[in-house]
């Protein structure tokens, strides 16, 4: 596959351009990487009209040449990459206003750039990288499609081995040797698994609860291939439904399947909100839905867009994006079922195909 | 056990009269777990001399409660949580001079405390709570040595397990699905296995490399228990270690146990670190020991205090830090060797007992 990091900087120079900005500090990690290639977990990165430098520690030394190849020039520095940054900037010509990532920078940092970097004139930005982001290229879709296939495999080796009597940190074990043994680089975010009235915790994680007869399981959980993520979620039910449980989850899965289908380029994130919550709300459940629809992935598991109630911003062709409808009762339990949708001018292609059929654990 | 909560608030109360603070803004995540016993991954909370008010979103509703008690009063927020702030600040009678924590808030955060925020006095505060958090009481010793057994169990059921022609990958779900076996309740940290000439990058979680007779295997991983983390690494031979391979190994060792035994309260973090790098140094291999001796655990698995070059401050009886000398040669691979200690009045006590004999896997 041919390196699309010269593409992904010259359009960030143009946006650097239109900003009138000589230069952007990038200390988002996944914007390092999406510009670079560097994985590591400590960096920064300017980049000029003509420049590219990237700072990093000696732990890495080694790692980062095997990932740059010509993208950036590297330094290594065996004390603060901030004091390295003065540094690097005095010996670029022409560089005064440098825009620095306000949603990607801490305060003492900001403070830094205000003493010691007084010399130069900084403007905060937002999304300028991010931007670039939300539009996936044909090797990313590959990327996020493995991450879906890993997590799909290891979902069905799970589903077998679930059962009464088993905490919800057992089933997270068991969940993740699968997703290491396809191949899963690291977890994404900390597997939820949320049994019985835990269920109705939207972000519960795993605890010691064991699962028993009759509980919903709620599994939520992803992959990373080569730094790009997946996020899928099904709910089962441990034994033979009841009625109310029947009723919650068809809802939840029309809800979904209406959403996936009618995601459309040019739709605003609002609008492909409302078609869940507006099916949900009209079967009487409005108020138990109480998240957003859905959130762009990619290099990190939450990116743009959003698919949620303010967000007014229509949706690109080339994006890759969760749906993510759930109905939580506290103390009864609740239900989501999660998708990864690429959405392109010939419209929503739903990447995880894991049934989401209501699934009678016996 | 009892509630120690209210003691660390009088505590943080203390601090604030010092800095002549009326209330302070904790927005990092493990401060408001530490002062509140809160585990979501969305709060703000608001201390001032009589009130605690914790702010998260309806995801967090039902939880917050059952984690809560009497700690703080809690406001659920449908929106931003700094919409709520702004109503919650303006309730809080005598509120004028409000610290912020300047290392756990984004400069797009900061901008909203100067715009919408601009009635109360905001000022930069560090380690308000993380100077507490330093030393650790004996419910949270005894969380981090449960964690510290979680991680050993696991080691030891993997130890077996490690053979030619596995990946790492694969290698890190074997030892986290024991570390879930056991009751880790996440993973602190993204698990390192690192092999062969890769065990000489000292942050390299797990890649498709496939182990080989002759490497060196380094495992870095942790549990958590209560939300405490525990940290080691242990580095084996796959099959007979080279005279080279040996010759590293016993430097590395003897640093350890030399910097374990030989911590005491009062000591530098400088000081501490010296011990392991002099006598690195002095067997020839100092430019290979790149990072710092360690760091605190507890609540985050790096935190205060620091062992490292440049830490002039002494180390308090009851804190708890790890011990990870290690040595690097790129290309040829790596050993490091991490305990956990504690330390008192009465000296250190390492808690991870796991042998750190050279371990020549058959």
């Amino acid at each position: 596959m041919s390196d699309t990091r010269p593409a992904r900087l010259s359009a960030l120079r143009d946006a650097l351009a239109r900003a009138n900005l000589d230069a952007l500090l990038v200390s988002s990690l996944p914007n390092v990487r999406y510009l670079t290639g560097f994985s590591g977990s400590n960096a920064l990165l300017v980049v000029t009209a003509k420049e590219c430098v990237l700072l990093t520690d000696f732990r890495y030394a080694t790692q980062v040449q095997e990932e740059l190849g010509a993208s950036a020039s590297v330094r290594i520095e065996s004390t603060s990459l901030w004091t390295g940054l003065w540094a690097q900037l005095a010996a670029l010509n022409g560089v005064e206003r440098i825009g620095f990532e306000s949603m990607h920078l801490l305060h003492r940092d900001f403070a830094r750039l205000l003493a010691q970097g007084a010399r130069w004139s900084w403007r905060p930005t937002t999304d300028l990288v991010e931007t670039l982001r939300v539009v996936k290229d044909a090797g990313e879709l590959a990327h996020i499609e493995r991450a879906v296939a890993m997590a799909e495999t290891a979902l069905r080796h799970t589903v077998p081995m679930l059962r009464a009597g088993l905490t919800e940190t057992a089933v997270a074990g068991i969940l993740e040797r699968h997703l290491r043994d396809a191949g899963s680089e690291e977890f994404p975010f900390a597997t939820i698994v949320a049994s019985g009235p835990r269920s109705a915790l939207p972000h519960a994680r795993a605890s010691d609860r064991v699962l028993e007869t009759g509980d919903f399981v709620l599994l939520d959980f992803g992959a990373v291939a080569a730094g790009y993520c997946s996020d899928i979620t099904r709910t089962f039910v441990l034994g033979r439904a009841s009625g109310e449980q029947r009723e919650v989850y068809d809802i939840v899965q029309q809800a979904n399947s209406r959403a996936s289908g009618a995601l459309r380029v040019g739709m605003t994130g609002m609008a492909a909100d409302a078609i869940a919550r507006d099916y949900i709300d009209a079967r009487g459940f409005g108020e138990a839905f109480g998240h957003s629809l859905g959130h762009g992935i990619g290099l990190e598991v939450h990116e743009a867009p959003r698919l949620a109630r303010i967000v007014e911003s229509p949706l690109a062709a080339g994006t890759v994006v969760t749906i993510e409808p759930g109905i939580y009762r506290a103390g009864w339990g609740g239900v989501r079922i999660e998708d990864d949708v690429f959405l392109s001018d010939a419209g929503p292609r739903v990447l995880t195909g894991f049934p989401r059929a209501l699934h009678e654990l016996s």
